[in-house]
């Protein structure tokens, strides 16, 4: 798109009262606007990333089986007293309003019990199972305090799926099918490398539920990491017992703060259980369904890639999840030859790939909002360039730059 | 996809708490699930009608320059107050929350605040105008009562846009665009022929808003319809003046009912002014924007198409809003010609453009559900049709048959 056809702008100064990397980055490059604390706005700009990684993370849900669905934010009272989680006694961040004709609503802060609710009316027999329904919503926790930027949202958008299966055997035959999909999409959004599987607390039907955790100064997280293995084992369950059963050992493991950027559990018959919710096995006997919970937010997601992969010049994006893999940069120059050659770029990369400077500024102002925006690749168009018929092309994570002709884009497509 | 991997089922009968018509089908075919009075979950299958409408929607409003953000449900007391609105004497509506630390939020139930609150960050000049955002959102309004299914929500599924032009004439000129892209919207949603640009009561800046309205039982409105014109009049501004202005005649309008599927609005500068969204123009005198609004529900709109296309076996889905295109029932058989068959159609057509029903039920039991499901097209695979190496297609709104071979399903694609 067109840099003049988008409302936004970039600030030279960061909100005071911002205090996370993430949101400061993002408020002064204009792509969320801050409501209150800890409910954002996506501008357009962030939309477009939040939408590259939700489609990442539809294709991983899919390609393990997931089903998508859209559950409502309004959450009926008589469906979470059966789970005993109605109670602001039991679950402290709740957000309730009323109803005009009595009665009060809950806005969801979670969807297990929605979920099985639904399942409910669905399954009865070994034959519909095993199912892995899931959404995309918006999701609400009453935190007291909210300064991680859009890391931890009063308002957040996330990704949960839930697993329905027969038995923990088919059960765990999902689990680990999801623990590769978790592991795909944090590479595919570019920080594979500095995300570990973590062994976190579990519950009654495991003992472990496994986070993943980003190494991130910002990270309000204790793990302890062996690099070789490429897992963690999270503060909340470091001991030397955990530590042998899981056949590591206390000199490779390495303490770091982290963030974490999705998690998974075995729920096993926990919410089966207060639903009722069984299914008939092949010999006709009743059977509690065994359940699993997959959660993701999008945008702490984001704010983790933020909090890890920029420079005191602004974001610095992976490809998979840019607003726009490149950023044409026309300097603007009286020989309409400038604006000519930045157009046919334009023209030959796509309109949905690339953000096209054509903002009548200095040179300076340009290559800043530039680096600050973070686009991966910045292709400049100058006076010079047009002359010898080459442009510039710069990478926005290593800094360098190259002269390439036009027909040479093509490689970066 | 395969039906036996989809865990909704049909069911005979329609919740006895459900009145309208697009409920009862649509909780009968298992596209949705009530959750409470005027609060509905979207199935997967409800999720992909859902899912079409978006696109069409999102086209038509980038053809004419809308640019897509996602603002926040959460909304500021400080924002509204500007505006008059926040009080619940002035809006009744209002589903409000409060913040643990202090202080009320509300739900948003509707956009124009938030939007000229964000925009005010970022227009100065008469060069950041004009700018048509706009955002796919859940809404929430505080109805006394809800019985009307998908068709009036408590909490719903909407997009609304909103124009920030210089002055009266560059919004008229957007106006005009917007009322041609709603068109366009009903057209390509199935029901163009019965929805109607309908003048209905304006405000300060504008004699009349305009309303599209869908002939329909159900409706809750009365319009008077003149079918040459294709132009309505709503009762709420019918009278012999305003019949004369728009040079319409008594004799030509038949009273009708109809539900609103979208609306369109001419602002002006009462959210501006409030907000004091000014811009400099060239002269460097400062000048309020020019503000229109264009709204659209989504699940209104598939309610809307429910109450006018169905019959009393079901749903008929206008093909560019159906789940699937294509419904292939494969009558069981102890013959494996039969499967391979219907497997091999199957992949020809496509996973995302076919339901494929692949159970083991009787035949009359798979021709109810395909009926009551309602994909355009039904493409039955039997013993006999294997034998002829002939398909049988049925045509779900004109109840036609023909037989087709193979090859010639190319041409429906």
């Amino acid at each position: 798109m067109k840099q003049s056809q988008l409302f936004t702008k970039t600030r030279r100064e960061a909100p005071a009262d911002e205090t996370a990397k993430n949101a400061q980055l993002l408020a002064r490059a204009g792509y969320i606007h801050k409501e209150m604390a800890g409910v954002y706005s996506y501008l357009p700009l962030g939309l477009r990333v939040i939408k590259k990684i939700e489609d990442i993370i539809r294709e991983e849900m899919n390609a393990i089986g997931g089903i998508e669905m859209k559950t409502s934010i309004f959450q009926n009272k008589e469906v979470w007293e059966k789970s005993n989680r109605w109670d602001d006694g039991v679950v402290e961040i709740w957000f309730k309003t009323k109803l005009k004709n009595g009665g009060e609503v809950g806005l969801s802060f979670t969807n297990e019990e929605a979920y099985s609710n639904i399942l409910k009316q669905y399954v009865n027999s070994y034959k519909d199972l095993p199912v892995f329904p899931y959404d995309f919503k918006e999701i609400f926790r009453n935190e007291a305090r909210s300064k991680s930027g859009v890391i931890r949202g009063r308002e957040f958008y996330w990704k949960a799926l839930y697993s329905f299966a027969k038995d923990e055997t088919e059960h765990n035959a999902f689990y680990e099918k999801a623990k590769v999909a978790y592991q795909n999409i944090f590479k595919r959004a570019g920080i594979g490398d500095l995300t570990y599987l973590t062994f976190a607390s579990g519950g009654t039907f495991s003992k472990f539920s496994h986070e993943f955790q980003t190494l991130a100064e910002a990270g309000e997280d204790t793990i302890y990491v062996d690099e070789k293995k490429s897992v963690a084992v999270n503060k909340e369950v470091y001991n030397d017992e955990v530590i042998e059963s899981l056949g590591l050992k206390k000199n490779d493991l390495v303490e770091k703060t982290a963030i974490e950027v999705g998690n998974i559990f075995t729920l096993g018959t926990k919410f089966s259980e207060p639903f009722d919710l069984k299914y008939k096995n092949e010999k006709g006997e009743d059977k509690l369904v065994f359940m699993g919970s997959y959660g993701i937010g999008l945008g702490r997601l984001m704010g983790t890639i933020i909090e890890v992969m920029s420079d005191d010049k602004g974001i610095i994006w992976p490809e998979a999840v840019a607003p726009f893999k490149f950023h044409i940069i026309e300097i603007p120059s009286e020989k309409p030859e400038v604006k000519k050659m930045a157009e046919k770029i334009y023209k030959k990369i796509g309109e949905s790939n690339t953000l096209y400077d054509d903002r009548d500024l200095r040179a300076g102002e340009k290559f800043a909002d530039a680096d600050l925006l973070g686009m991966p690749y910045q292709i400049i168009v100058s006076e010079k360039n047009a002359d010898f018929g080459k442009l510039e092309l710069k990478n926005r994570k290593t800094g360098k730059t190259e002269m390439i002709s036009e027909d040479e884009i093509g490689k970066f497509l």
